[in-house]
């Protein structure tokens, strides 16, 4: 599945052909998600954040509070950025080899600062668009202030790995006759009815349809 | 929520309303859990490895190969450990109050490898009947070979804070005559109907009943 090779650190050692480093294999695991867990060391320890990004082109984004820790702690440093599906639980005959199936991207770079108001404003723009198309335009314009409040990082996406797992458990050959249910339970994310606010209820609006873009978290 | 005092590094501070500190809490968003983000310095910058987690009262545990960096490398050191659900988009009436739903949990503390074979025999049972109540005793025993494969962390329960969003959009007050939709579209996670391996149908096996233990991941 390999197209580019990869560096030293992005290397996958443990089940080594469950890797891709390929960009068309990672913007897949990308587009197919929404939260990532970021990575970063503050006062000497690990810290893991979990929050939102976005991806546009060869870059991945993120945003929070200017005031935020996270955001402030791991601009101009070293992070890494985990994106994670679970697609499946897989029952083995053995214990060993259960497993699960899944798809993920670890991104290492430096953090760093979107800056200029209107360079702020094109990237969160997209983080709309990537959600809810259309709906940017529909909204009142985000004031100076707001704007000041926020911070944006961002990374380029030249040192990444994917690992993929699928299909059915791997079993022992002298295990096969055991007498066990074996087989893969697929997860099913989705979403459920939209609940409008009840204001909103009153005036009769229509609910976005989101549910065509996303699938999966 | 809170009925414990948090540590220094624990205290929650950007929108600190939504924190808790009690183990009640706790537990309930680890149980409705199974993969957690494991932050670790590694050659001096950071890593976070998806992988799947079981708490056992006040402890969590992990797993993996004896040979996986992550395991041996976060070993003795200190690490973050976050659990994350997202439970729905939150679509406000401007673009700034936009958010998500959410129950999150960050867990400080040094992890340590799990030793003995009985010891870890039992870890792994319990990883076992988390996820698949009854089913240990149906599998052949776990080898030794096997055992000896297989590396067991885990740290207390000591340092955490979770962090949880609820409800509606908090909008501001001169927007809520805005036209536009506002209101949440919830997640829906849970499993879909069990893909048996040919061999397994062919014997007419029942797949076991995971849908009752979990409904979200
Ligand atoms: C949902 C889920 C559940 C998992 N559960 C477990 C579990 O319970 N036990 C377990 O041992 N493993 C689990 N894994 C796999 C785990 O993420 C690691 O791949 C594995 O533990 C090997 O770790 P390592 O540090 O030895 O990797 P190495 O192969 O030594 O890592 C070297 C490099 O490979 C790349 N890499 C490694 N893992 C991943 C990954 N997951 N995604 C993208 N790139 C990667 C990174 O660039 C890393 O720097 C799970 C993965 C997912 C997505
Ligand atoms: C699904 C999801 C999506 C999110 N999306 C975003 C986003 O797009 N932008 C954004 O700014 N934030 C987002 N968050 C919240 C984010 O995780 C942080 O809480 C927030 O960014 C503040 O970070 P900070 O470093 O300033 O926190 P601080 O409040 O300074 O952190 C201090 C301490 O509070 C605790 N803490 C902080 N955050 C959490 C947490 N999430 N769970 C448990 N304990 C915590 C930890 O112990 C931490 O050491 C999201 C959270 C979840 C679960
Ligand atoms: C409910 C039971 C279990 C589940 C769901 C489970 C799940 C997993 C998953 C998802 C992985 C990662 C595989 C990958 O990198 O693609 C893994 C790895 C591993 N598991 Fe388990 N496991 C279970 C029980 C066990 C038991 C009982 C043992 C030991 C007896 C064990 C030993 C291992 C080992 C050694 C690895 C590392 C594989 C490698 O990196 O080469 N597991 N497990
Ligand atoms: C699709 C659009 C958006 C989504 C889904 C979204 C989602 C989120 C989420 C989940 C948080 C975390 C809140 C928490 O800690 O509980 C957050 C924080 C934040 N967002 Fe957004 N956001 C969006 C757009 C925007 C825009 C357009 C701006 C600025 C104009 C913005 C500014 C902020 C700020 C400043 C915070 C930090 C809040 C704080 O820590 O006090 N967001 N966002």
């Amino acid at each position: 599945m390999s197209s580019s090779p990869p560096s030293a650190r992005t290397r996958v050692k443990r089940v080594h052909e469950r890797a891709a480093y390929d960009r068309a294999t990672l913007h897949a695991v990308l587009d197919a998600g929404m939260i990532c867990h970021v990575g970063y060391a503050f006062d000497g320890y690990p810290v893991v954040t979990p929050t939102l990004y976005w991806r546009e082109g060869d870059a991945i984004y993120w945003h929070g509070s200017s005031a935020s820790r996270a955001l402030k702690a791991s601009q101009d440093l070293e992070v890494c950025l985990t994106v994670t599906h679970i697609d499946g639980l897989v029952l083995a005959r053995s214990a060993f080899h259960h497993s699960a199936n899944y798809r993920s991207a670890m991104i290492f770079g430096t953090a760093r600062l979107v800056t200029g108001d209107s360079e702020k404003l094109a990237r969160l723009r997209a983080m709309m668009d990537t959600l809810y198309p259309g709906r940017w335009d529909a909204l009142r314009p985000v004031s100076e202030q707001e704007l000041k409040a926020t911070r944006i990082l961002w990374m380029p996406l030249d040192e990444a790995s994917v690992k993929i797992r699928t299909g059915a458990p791997i079993d022992d050959e002298e295990d096969m006759a055991d007498n066990v249910w074996a087989g893969v339970v697929p997860f099913r994310i989705g979403f459920d009815t939209p609940v409008p606010d009840p204001t909103t209820e009153a005036a009769g609006r229509q609910a976005p349809d989101v549910t065509d873009r996303l699938t999966t978290s």
